[in-house]
């Protein structure tokens, strides 16, 4: 199954090389156990020791040069026709693999603008700037970043199945949320139930295990991005959870708002209502307008414009990331223009791409309120890719 | 425990930087989830999403600058005591802290030698040269890798008696495997059957999980760094297993080597014999020369020497390398002046450092002899961090 999937993904990387008139991708790696390509999982399958590089070419040609050692390696994970096994020095082989293919173009694994296409550490740049001194391809590297953006962005139909199986998990454990929220417990407890049905059923968390689950409960919580904490439920919360599992190699990541009803009342204050009903009604407006050659920073100022113009603050992230094998995924976001996302809210939406849609509010006194909903770019507008949260859930 | 931990390195590393006369060590980096600094366990405890500046100045100061959502997590796992948050972009906060420290040098996380001092991608040491270039510190970057050699090489007490216990539990595996060794059982059964149990301790493994154990049988195996395959251990086969586990993040690194008995032997063969001793020699001359001051690859040499001396055919990796948090641990190692170990092999020898010491050999028509031990470096020697393998174990 994963050596099936990577050779599709390569087949795809090569028309992607030859739509976007790029003649080589190199991916430069060493010591992948320490720090470790985001695109090897990938396009390669396996890790490697020493100076390695995997090569795929316009033309489909595939080729991995690595140390002698683990040259029986990718032999059994066979996701190279030609491997090229070296014991004292990577310049060699690479240099006369270059010469052979000779090409115009090379895109290498850096990116300023997407940390997936940024796998090239710079002490391996000036490595490969070293190897490359005495040769023309030293000036003819350029980043990788779109080749990276398409092949991780477009999604396959096998992925696309992947991908809707692990949101039907992550929601399954949403509903055992549900059944199990109530007045006492603390965000730890909840985030530490949600960890032992993932573990008991075989399956891995979508992120780091300090925060997925993250919960958040009533009013002056910790931000977005930070662990549960020992903050006990009460009456009249707001409860919010971010949460997703991985299937097969492929992340899930949805979010959820629950509120717990004081003695007597039978809903949610009017105030909490509205918080919520923003929400949904920004992730509605957004989605519409969600489609191929729409850029993200136009779908999250609808989405923030929404918000902000019910009275509410401005959140302070993106409205949306792409999703697969990691959580935060492909090239383009639904984020706003500023500095610290780079080019990547001007990137043209595409068919095929899986977003997530995920506006925050607060509201003062109760806690807050999100809903994240996932919606993959079909040929002209975008599907939802699970039943919406169109009601508050109320913990009794 | 980790955060003590944390705040111990850090002490050590602002007492290197006085040492090494270098004003600032900054750590930058983003979306740690997709690709995570060697260094951020040891010197910050967690993730970072937004770009990220981590800094600790030979003065013993120790500022974080964070994307704003990851304030409130940066204050929970409380690692450093001042700490910045910023909404949009991290310019203006890392311009102005350098401008208020004013370092002479600022060693960055890039090198060309040493993989673990190599965190900062080359797509985010383009975004560093942006951010300083109307400020005179762009000129002053210099790699870390000094810094990280001497801060993850030279283990402090806690550290020692973690690394001694993660050896302690690995060699209970290896008991294990030796009593249930039996001619007719895979190389594939002998690693499920140690995952296994590792897992049932509750305990992970050192390296990934594709090939730790590797496990080898008989002649004709796979190289180094492969994983176990199909092939059925036979009698007159020399087995070898390389294999570690991890103790509360600390690593450990050995091989064993077995012989199955022909019907009728109650002894190795000769030429069984004669390769086992031949490591197990190799080993002990070898230690018996490291000590601080000396370079990696004069050791790397005597054991090599030895070898080849006595008519075996060179290995092709090193003689040993360092171990801790990562099993390819610290700066310098006992390896060959071959340019795929760059510089590493020429770093003098420090008191504190832990070694592992792993030649190899084929023994025709039998399989593969290597046993790997692990020393720490003392004042004027090294001291073996277990009880050695002094004799080839017999499977009946």
């Amino acid at each position: 199954m994963q050596k099936e999937m990577i050779l599709e993904k390569q087949k795809q990387a090569a028309d992607i090389l030859k739509e976007k008139n790029i003649d080589l991708w190199l991916t430069f790696v060493r010591e992948t156990g320490n720090i470790k390509d985001p695109m090897l999982e990938m396009i390669v399958g396996t890790n490697a020791t020493w100076h390695s590089a995997f090569m795929i070419t316009s033309k489909g040609e595939r080729i991995a040069i690595v140390g002698s050692l683990e040259v029986a390696n990718m032999e059994s994970v066979a996701t190279f026709p030609e491997i090229i096994g070296y014991l004292k020095s990577v310049k060699e082989d690479l240099v006369n693999t270059l010469k052979r293919l000779d090409p115009k173009t090379i895109a290498v694994n850096f990116s300023r603008n997407q940390p997936l296409a940024d796998g090239l550490t710079h002490g391996m740049y000036l490595e490969l700037k070293e190897i490359l001194k005495d040769t023309p391809y030293g000036e003819r590297l350029i980043s990788s970043e779109e080749i990276v953006a398409a092949l991780r962005g477009r999604k396959s139909e096998t992925e696309l199945e992947l991908m809707k199986e692990s949101i039907k998990l992550c929601l399954k454990y949403f509903d055992e949320v549900t059944k199990m929220l109530t007045p006492g417990i603390s965000e730890k407890e909840v985030a530490e139930f949600v960890q032992k049905r993932v573990k008991e059923d075989g399956l891995e968390l979508s992120w780091e295990a300090e925060y997925c689950p993250s919960v958040f409960t009533g009013p002056d919580t910790a931000g977005a991005h930070s662990g549960p904490t020992d903050r006990k439920i009460q009456r009249g919360h707001v409860i919010n959870m971010d949460f997703g599992v991985k299937y097969k190699g492929y992340c899930s990541d949805l979010q959820r708002t629950w509120y717990v009803l004081r003695d007597g009342e039978t809903e949610a204050p009017p105030e909490v209502m509205r918080g919520f009903n923003v929400i949904k009604e920004s992730i509605s407006l957004s989605a519409a307008q969600l489609r191929p050659g729409k850029m993200g920073w136009e779908i999250d100022e609808i989405a923030r414009g929404y918000v902000v113009a019910n009275g509410y603050e401005e959140y302070p992230h993106g409205t949306g990331h792409q999703v697969g094998k990691h959580t935060h995924d492909g090239g383009g976001m639904l984020g706003p223009r500023w500095d610290r996302y780079g080019n990547v809210p001007y990137l043209p939406i595409e068919k095929g791409q899986i977003y997530t849609i995920e506006p925050r509010l607060t509201i003062p006194g109760f806690g807050i309120a999100t809903i994240e909903e996932e919606v993959v770019v079909t040929e002209d507008g975008c599907k939802f890719l699970s039943p919406r949260q169109t009601e508050l859930y109320l913990i009794k």
